[in-house]
């Protein structure tokens, strides 16, 4: 199977090309947001790198969030655009998933964390059982502190990963003492080749229907609900 | 420090522009052997995405063996025509620690391999000490058996890495055992963000003097060794 897998919803992005499980090629890019100006050259030229027309993909797998609004929007829609065209088959994943993923060679819970800004993260909880990487906590949209009073109940070693967790490490360290580790700074970036791997195993989804995981409501809204009360539905995500 | 970091060492080639130990843009090419035709055009690319001029350069580093002869001159040559031309400072980086240093999380001996043909390998032994990759046993081009032996006495547990591991894992595994671990599959092809961060730590040399290390004889140079033996020098390597 060749899948093409795209992750926009961190600061960095990050593009593979691969052949099952094997690596074909793959780039990430760590640099401002320009996710929009890079996404589609950098498909194209690992597309070329690997000697692949684009008709010759199985699947596209793209990171479907959380992260940030315009950057899953960004990956989201190429990857649509792609399947569509293309007519293939459209997987997405979690994007902390794509992040723990990067953790390997260990037993703990891994914890993807986000900065979604006022104190808030994303963050979800992963374990690696027998080789499959596992959601045992559900992605959430929730204040760091309660994040670190759930952890700390189970008490169990937990490796916190991602690009914002530096910023985090004193609140983490503070509350969770020697039960917190923390991935290596070179792994907190996510990696493609994971994303693709884990996109092989899921179920495809409809063109149609898909949306990304946002897991919180915009600003936008957020102040629309509050003066319109008689929508007839409920938020789609819970406020925190 | 702005550093740019390439290994054509394996069969899969790696380049990265790092700031400090900050990934900007890094990219891995897994096909085939157009090492010569990817190279420039990779480091161009990459250059462009992280908006570096070549002149804002420090430092190139470039892992120069072991491996294959004509993979690692691809670099070693690169390497040292940009630091002699942009007058930057070059380092040169064990292949083989690249590999290990992909390994993190682990107080275990880590054990790059790569194929050197007739059941020999290059291989060396690597441990994470103080949050440092150090050599434990030095590179060399020996027997797998030779290998398995040297790791067996030491009996500490082992990890192995390296796209050709997968190939040598039945005569690990009845060698070693339970003592033999293996990183996992994506995390077996070199990654030149961690050459970048290993070449930041290491003594510049110079571009004139520097030249690979290969660990072995070429055919051409054993055939001739063999039919002129009154050179007045040693083989440059040890022939096993």
């Amino acid at each position: 199977m060749y899948t093409l897998a795209m992750d926009t919803s961190n600061q960095a992005m990050s593009v593979a090309v691969m052949h099952d499980t094997t690596l074909m090629a793959e780039t990430t890019i760590n640099h401002k947001k320009t996710h929009s100006e890079q996404l589609l050259p950098t498909i194209k030229t690992l597309l070329a790198a690997a000697e692949l027309r684009p008709q010759q993909l199985d699947r596209i797998v793209v990171a479907d969030g959380p992260g940030s609004y315009t950057g899953i929007r960004i990956a989201v829609t190429t990857a649509k655009t792609l399947a569509y065209t293309l007519q293939k088959t459209l997987v997405g994943v979690s994007s902390l998933a794509v992040l723990a993923a990067g953790v390997t060679g260990t037993k703990a819970l891994i914890v993807p964390v986000m900065d979604a800004r006022r104190q808030n993260v994303f963050a979800g909880g992963y374990q690696w059982i027998d080789d499959t990487l596992t959601n045992v906590i559900a992605d959430a949209h929730l204040p760091l502190t309660q994040l670190l009073k759930e952890v700390q109940v189970l008490k169990q070693p937990v490796i916190f990963v991602g690009a914002d967790v530096v910023k985090f490490a004193p609140d983490i360290r503070a509350t969770l003492g020697a039960q917190a580790g923390f991935a290596d700074a070179l792994s907190a970036y996510p990696q493609a080749r994971r994303l693709a791997v884990l996109g092989q195993h899921a179920k495809p989804v409809s063109v149609f229907d898909f949306v990304p995981r946002y897991l919180r409501l915009t600003e936008a809204e957020s102040t629309w609900l509050q003066t319109h009360h008689d929508e007839g539905h409920e938020p789609y995500v819970e406020k925190v």
